[in-house]
């Protein structure tokens, strides 16, 4: 089983040193969340991870998720693990007071996702989507609805899914045939088949409440023509307690190659008895209030996966002897191999990708939370763009590069990395949906580059272009040379971003086959800018806590000579136009 | 299941137009080796891989190999197809006809491990390794154990291992503990075990011919006390009949992430008799001889994948609606994937690196049977050397390249991609071990920097880039755009030649942290060069094929414009040094 001890220390000292938005420091309701407080939470957190969840995730690949008479069952310990879970407040951490939660700020709750990720993520799925279809109902449902469904799901007592995908529409939600048929009464009739559902159905809550987009018998055909619809899996009687059984059944569960311990479930509903949420027509909205804050979270996924794989590889590698390093110091044995040259240049690769993201991904918390919270509405939009811009990006970027760290680890296992017993190969088949599910990576660079760059509120990138160059404004002479890295890397940026703003408007074809380029020359810079406040602090501060600091600087100096400069190579050959691809034929 | 149609077409270019080397050309016994028999070969190579073989792919991930009672029984299906299999002769198609093998070059029967590794990695092992047993035993064996052996490995009856991995000796055989004890019969008695041994043990055939490697009592410790022992499962009597069981028990066989229809077992060797193959103290050497051919056939695995891989999701990009395409015709619902920029880009991406890599590999095809049969012996060298240098280049680029080709072809799938219906994600799981068996693509790296550069016979990799810049002396102008950007990528590579040769004398860290840049850069070379040489021919044939070279350049293009760029990135980040690196302290 693969060891996990959560980076307590980098998170607070992210949450000390890095909270420094000045609109995020403004928000009155987080005034009380001080460090002390976020230390003892993580410090739990770190417990409930580390001793009860880590477990699960064997326990998940060897005894995946089961269909039984058309009961689905979660693997062994999984319905122990989830009552602990759910006992100690783990759900409600970032919800609202009003309903049962502990209103945490996202500062904190994308600590707790990440550790969860690190752990176990078919064990994490359970509750995640829960928090998602909280988020939407929250947002979008009458108060009615609120008072009914939200405290059981704060509580954990109830789950939660987002039912879009059908067998011909995945990415493409306007060919949608699920049907709702308004009722005398108000409530809708919702008949369909729903695919790929994340939790779709389990047996660690009392209910399931689905929400499902589905087309009302006089709406428009395509993407005008969506509504969204509460669906419980038992009908919630007027005192809130469970009843009938609603229209819905389990089909099937997929077969897949990793997070098997997640029921990945075919539903079909026939007749299910569904609430409207939000605007008629207006579902998609709605939904993807939530979507939104969901690819977020699949991220930090992929960064959590990366956190346990790094940790697994450092430790193996300090304790597996093979072959003689080029200044050995032993006689007549071989040496650990994190002596080797090419195995110290892996893990600080790792390194330097994970700890830069969990910078961003702080970064990004604030915005989020500027984004909902704040009290000037132009404040909000303006953090909202950000984070709208940035949300592709992390989705995309911590998701590949989890696959490639996962997949370094593996390779500094050797044989051992793909046999089953140490784990790592989970790891690596875990994180390996992160880059298909909640829209694909490829989905995500053509939302990044057609609807992201520039919105009705005006140019966003060049907006957030603008305020990374002037957080380089650093005095320290120390930090000099990696600003100046960071510059030449902001200057192919801008000169991409040109690039393809003309296309958008000329050639979209050429636009559209630099997308995944253009997603990725934007990653690898924006985690170079959270490397630079990281170094700011480093370098102020250096003198209370010079190993920590040092290690920061050391990590930040191989992200800036080895990472950064695949900028380049991403606007090169991106640039290059796409007529020899579109005129390409497929035999 | 995946769809598989062996690419004969291309193979028949590549045997037919580039057939071109003039030594290889000079070998007397392949004279008769013409494209007509060629031909016949490959299209019943075809027949049987895409018949018989590719269905055992799933059966034998769905139903891995097992161990029951100290047997080791593989999946359903297996036993009938390799009955046919070695029926229809072709675990002889490169064997020596002296032995019952039908003697083909191996610019043929390269072109059947290609299919068969397509068709099913899995069940390509049980006699992937019997054909490196076979070449070892007759390169190295007395004509006594020639006799004896070789002529049942031939006929597929008997199959074969290498045996060289322990648990604490994998890259470094110097640790190794296997003992042979030396009888007065002149044979020896070999004790110890062996793990992650391929094809250990199984049920296809009547007996297992292990190679071991192992240390004599009074030899010396490290590398240079190694000896090599042929150790049957089965005793052989004098008359060739199988006898009593040897020493030999299967301890336990692995559960891996994929190629679960292969055996990959521990042996354990208590008193097994065996006998010496080579010279006492040698047995590295003559292992290497095996293991060399064995490395290139591990990169042609990784080409097989990608080829299947590249097949089915052109196969699915043309099947699947998804969202509107930039230009789309259509007026009411979704286009083909294969319509939109970014799918149309990965799949080039992959048939570019494939057709290159199968050139490439034609090419070095060529130059092995040269280096193994040309009569003039400095002839033989110099194509030895060539061939030693691009034994870890090959290995490793095809094989990682592999994992990029299967990975994007799990993104163009979509969530499908994920599930195991559709054996997509069987195909990404099946290449993952080709990275790091037979030596870690660290190791290669290594291997490649430290031992192939330059060599007791001279300076290898200046008159390989030598060679190739010869090769751009082409008069056609149609060319010259390509030759333009090949140059320029020659001319990084020399100045990274030279910088890392510098570096192997006065700082080995430096190099040792670049070796798996070096080669990567090394690798689009070469395949960049196999693509010049493949335009050469399609320029100048050109109005005699024109779909089919049309197909050729436009592929070409693509290559020369978005993936041998990458060489730069690899030389600027690598030629940082690695002061940052070795000084690094992991907590």
């Amino acid at each position: 089983m693969p060891i996990y001890t959560a980076p307590v220390e980098d998170m607070m000292f992210l949450f000390d040193k890095l909270r420094n938005n000045k609109n995020y420091n403004e928000i009155e309701k987080y005034k009380e969340v001080n460090s002390e407080l976020v230390k003892n939470i993580l410090d739990e957190a770190a417990k409930i991870n580390q001793n009860i969840i880590l477990p699960l995730a064997k326990s998940g690949d060897e005894n995946p998720t089961i269909l039984e008479n058309g009961v689905v069952r979660t693997p062994p310990g999984y319905k122990e693990a989830y009552d602990k879970y759910i006992e100690d407040g783990w759900t409600s951490l970032s919800c609202d007071p009003k309903y049962g939660g502990q209103g945490m700020p996202k500062t904190v709750s994308t600590f707790f996702d990440e550790m969860l990720s690190s752990a176990s993520l078919s064990f994490k799925l359970y509750s995640e989507l829960s928090i998602g279809a909280y988020n939407c109902i929250h947002h979008h449902a009458k108060e009615e609805i609120k008072n009914k469904y939200l405290p059981k799901m704060v509580e954990g007592k109830w789950s939660g899914t987002m039912c879009l995908t059908e067998p011909v529409c995945g990415t493409d939600l306007g060919l949608l045939k699920t049907k709702a048929v308004e009722q005398s009464n108000g409530t809708f009739k919702i008949s369909g088949q729903k695919i790929f559902i994340t939790s779709g159905d389990h047996d660690l809550t009392e209910n399931i409440i689905h929400l499902v987009i589905a087309r009302v018998t006089d709406s428009p055909k395509g993407t005008k023509g969506i509504s969204l619809f509460l669906v419980p899996k038992f009908n919630v009687n007027e005192d809130g307690s469970i009843g009938s059984k609603n229209g819905i059944s389990t089909g099937s569960i997929e077969s897949k190659m990793g997070v098997k311990g997640s029921a990945t479930c075919v539903l079909n509903f026939e007749n299910a008895v569904g609430y409207m949420i939000g605007t008629k027509n207006k579902g998609l909205n709605a939904m993807f209030t939530m979507m939104n804050l969901e690819r977020i979270v699949v991220g930090i996924q992929g960064l959590g996966i990366s956190e346990i794989a790094y940790q697994n590889s450092v430790s193996y590698a300090k304790e597996r002897k093979q072959g003689k390093a080029n200044n050995s110091k032993s006689t007549d044995s071989a040496d650990h191999i994190i002596e080797h040259a090419d195995i110290k240049k892996s893990l600080l690769n790792m390194k330097s990708i994970i700890e830069g993201e969990r910078a961003l991904c702080f970064w990004l918390s604030q915005q989020t939370e500027v984004s909902l919270n704040h009290k000037d509405e132009k404040v909000r939009q303006e953090a909202s763009d950000f984070v709208s811009l940035m949300t592709p990006v992390v989705k995309t970027m911590f998701t590949d590069m989890g696959m490639e760290i996962t997949s370094d680890a593996m390779q500094v296992h050797g044989g051992y990395g793909y046999t089953k017993d140490q784990g790592i190969e989970q790891l690596y088949r875990d994180n390996r949906i992160t880059p298909i599910y909640e829209g694909t990576n490829s989905i995500q660079a053509i939302d990044l580059v057609f609807r992201k760059l520039v919105n009705k509120n005006g140019d966003i990138i060049n907006r957030y272009l603008d305020m990374i160059k002037n957080d380089t404004n650093i005095l320290n002479e120390k930090i000099k040379p990696f600003v100046e890295d960071f510059n030449t890397n902001i200057k192919i940026l801008s000169n991409f971003t040109s690039w393809i703003k003309e296309k958008i408007q000329n050639s979209k074809d050429d636009a559209s086959a630099a997308c995944n380029d253009y997603l990725k020359a934007l990653g690898f810079v924006s985690i170079a800018h959270a490397w630079i406040k990281v170094l700011e602090v480093s370098f102020k501060d250096y003198d209370n806590n010079k190993d920590f600091y040092e290690d920061k600087i050391q990590t930040a100096k191989f992200y800036f000579e080895r990472v950064l400069p695949r900028v380049e190579n991403h606007f090169k050959t991106a640039t290059t136009g796409s007529d020899y691809i579109m005129n390409f034929k497929f035999k």
